[in-house]
């Protein structure tokens, strides 16, 4: 009782105090979780103590005067988190300032010819006519993604520089006093950003789509139990589960697109090289992001609450649960090997594996399935069954995919490791082609590795583990 | 042969003209497309010339001097193409301007009693402090959301002030003539933004939501028909179908979140009020990206090479088409009240129109295709059967998300309308309660008038039309 009315004399102080503590940890864990935020904020008051510089020196303070003022406000818009944001900032604006001071002088030069009444009319003609056209030009989807900034900073410099020229007769000197400014505001965010603690956005795409695939094959890996486990508890799992964890995959599209356009921008880096195949990047995130939809499809098996019984689910359990294990497998093996930039035909295996899995799923449909008496029962047992071997053919694709760009991107071969697995089903990769009904490729996996080695020899390397038959 | 030859030699001349040509048609079907684009870049224009006026009369030249510059910048980087977008940009510019400048003001002083050595080491202290802090709190993802502009603009407006008025004595003054223009320079966007041919783009997300769910109900509508003839030909259907419209759906989570959040800034417009529901239109948003997603199965479905034979699809064939063209119709009833801003339910008879050919689906199911003996197959199609019965779920959900938007926002009630459809099958609407094998809920629709004025009376508006039993 007592501490109910503490509560209640202390409740607006204790109700903000809450709030500050709230919003503290709030704080922390933005830090926790990725701490390289606290190091870019360090960075940046960093960056602006170090421009600040041209202020408290004299001799600098009378070389470039009040124009020192743009290289504080250069660093403070152009210095962003990841190095391929900031260079593609710091480029766009020098390159824009350069082209639109140059631009300025001449409209400047030309408004003067025509004497004190045409000079503002000229101006302002010109102002609008630039405005209008390079508002218009923002607008191409090619130059948005990669030039918006330098579109916005021309139109910017075009306008002061040949607005300002009507009443100071040394614009020369003041364009050249920005753009000096702004060279050495972008210099300095971008040797800040890339020489203390470097955050490459190319390196953030490389690992979130190495972290989408792997995602898919944590659900493909625990699917199999989770499903047959509601059959036998009888009613639909928990929502908050981990197999969710796919669910951020089907919304990554604009996201993987923003980072490969910025990643353009970032130099030579680590095992990146300068036209590293960024293209191939989207390319996987675009499979990946096909298996999430089949994956939700999936998913919505076990969250459905239409469902087969345990009865009928438990016939097809060892053999989907093998499909979606090998699958799961044949994702992970990939996202490794993509994230240590090595290739790796460790996925091959599991891949076979799982069209075999796939096919014996077939037979046990055929055969054991079609005796249950009400259809509406095996349905749904049934479609998830089909998806499993939709799932077999989306993990090829994504398999190809990242094997083109291991290839694309020269990535070194992974050393070859022989699992005690391999030793003891030496013959377990050879797959017979099985003319299936639905007209699916199949294919001969050669495990063995004096074998692989003649035949392969031909072949690109991305194709070496496998042949299509 | 001599156009061959004379195209060699005109080659790169040819190209290049080519490439203008290719370039200017793009131009084009740019502003044919959006041709609010092409205002836009007219606005922005007007709104420079407009605020240039500041350097040609002298009066105001004198009153606000370099400081003016300001003005124009602030245009070109707070003019944008949406009224939302422009006002968060010029709103927060300005208050993060006022807040930054006092501050800056604050710091100044505070620096110059320290003596003349202490000063510009205290100063570099707080820019290094302040700049920490600030970019720290913009990685907070609600802030960053709508407030990342200002923090930008604080930042800036902070290190200017406080490192400027080193050198200059009269830092109030400075404050106060860059909070001025800035001023000035906002209300000048925001003036030309808003009574210029405005963009709203809280009208846009309005508009944006009605066109998905009108995607889905396009495919759908279209879908019974697409599949089936699939059978008839025997072969996969052109990819490049006017179908694939929903797949834009499938991504557009991102873009409708900023929508939303620069829908918040606008004022009263038209029919949309000042805390017009966002949040529910995001629901709405995202319940059909839901719906999108078992669209994106069943499409896999029309496009996949495992198929069920023609003789197995035609016996799912009425039932099917008739499940998927009234979840179609109902998707774009839905649309069409949502469009208009009606409360409208018409959408309601299609939504029983389809459950009860969802019944009629299984009992299909139950009756004739367990007679077939390939289970292999059945169950193609009858996973499209269980999909559609889902769909028949989503669409249901859409319904009441946008029945509960309808009344959030205050839509008004649309004219009841009675078509000849209704007028031939007046018990149509009655649907008795089944006790399917999936536990779904079942709904009882009243469609005659007067029976449903006497039931509804007590009902709140979105409820109206129907009765979960």
């Amino acid at each position: 009782m007592t501490s109910s009315n503490h509560e209640n004399a202390a409740g607006p102080l204790t109700r903000l105090w809450g709030k500050i503590v709230g919003f503290a940890l709030k704080l922390k864990k933005l830090g926790k979780d990725d701490p390289r935020r606290i190091i870019h904020s360090f960075k940046m008051g960093l960056a602006l103590t170090l421009v600040s510089i041209f202020y408290y020196f004299k001799p600098l303070y009378e070389g470039f005067g009040l124009a020192a003022m743009w290289a504080i406000l250069t660093v403070v818009v152009v210095f962003e988190f990841t190095v391929g944001s900031t260079l593609g900032r710091g480029l766009n604006r020098m390159l824009a300032t350069l082209t639109a001071a140059a631009l300025g002088v001449g409209a400047h030069r030309l408004a003067t010819l025509s004497g004190e009444t045409g000079e503002p009319i000229l101006i302002a003609l010109f102002v609008f006519i630039i405005a209008g056209i390079v508002t218009f030009l923002r607008f191409i989807p090619q130059i948005k993604a990669r030039y918006d900034y330098g579109m916005l900073i021309f139109l910017l410099t075009f306008c002061l520089i040949s607005v300002s020229g009507y009443r100071d007769e040394e614009v020369i000197e003041m364009a050249f006093e920005r753009l000096s400014t702004i060279v050495i505001g972008s210099c300095t965010s971008v040797i800040v950003c890339i020489f203390i603690c470097p955050v490459w956005i190319g390196v953030d795409l490389h690992n979130q789509i190495a972290t989408n695939i792997e995602k898919l094959g944590n659900f493909l890996e625990g699917y199999g139990e989770e499903y047959f486990k509601v059959s036998e508890e009888g009613q639909p799992r928990d929502k908050s589960s981990i197999l969710d964890g796919y669910k951020s995959v089907l919304s990554s599209s604009s996201k993987e697109e923003t980072m490969a356009n910025l990643a353009r921008w970032e130099p030579r880096h680590g095992k990146f090289r300068f036209r590293h195949p960024w293209k191939q990047y989207l390319k996987v995130g675009s499979i990946t992001r096909q298996c999430a939809f089949k994956i939700e499809a999936l998913n919505s098996y076990l969250i459905s609450e239409i469902q087969s019984p345990p009865e009928v689910r438990s016939i097809i359990q060892e053999a989907s649960t093998a499909v979606s294990s090998e699958c799961g497998k044949a994702l992970k093996e990939l996202a490794s090997a993509l994230r240590k930039m090595t290739k790796s035909s460790a996925a091959e295996r599991h891949i076979a594996n799982s069209k075999d899995a796939a096919e014996n799923l077939k037979s046990v449909i055929r055969s054991s399935l079609s005796k249950h008496d009400d259809i509406l029962q095996i349905i749904p047992a049934g479609a998830v069954a089909s998806l499993l071997c939709e799932v077999v053919k989306c993990t090829e694709e994504i398999a190809d995919a990242a094997h083109k760009l291991a290839s694309l991107a020269h990535f070194k071969n992974a050393k070859p490791k022989v699992t005690p697995e391999q030793k003891e089903l030496p013959s377990q990769g050879i797959v017979q082609p099985v003319s299936g009904i639905d007209g699916m490729h199949h294919v001969i996996t050669i495990n063995e590795p004096s074998q692989s080695l003649q035949e392969n020899r031909n072949l690109p390397p991305a194709m070496a583990p496998r042949m299509e038959v």
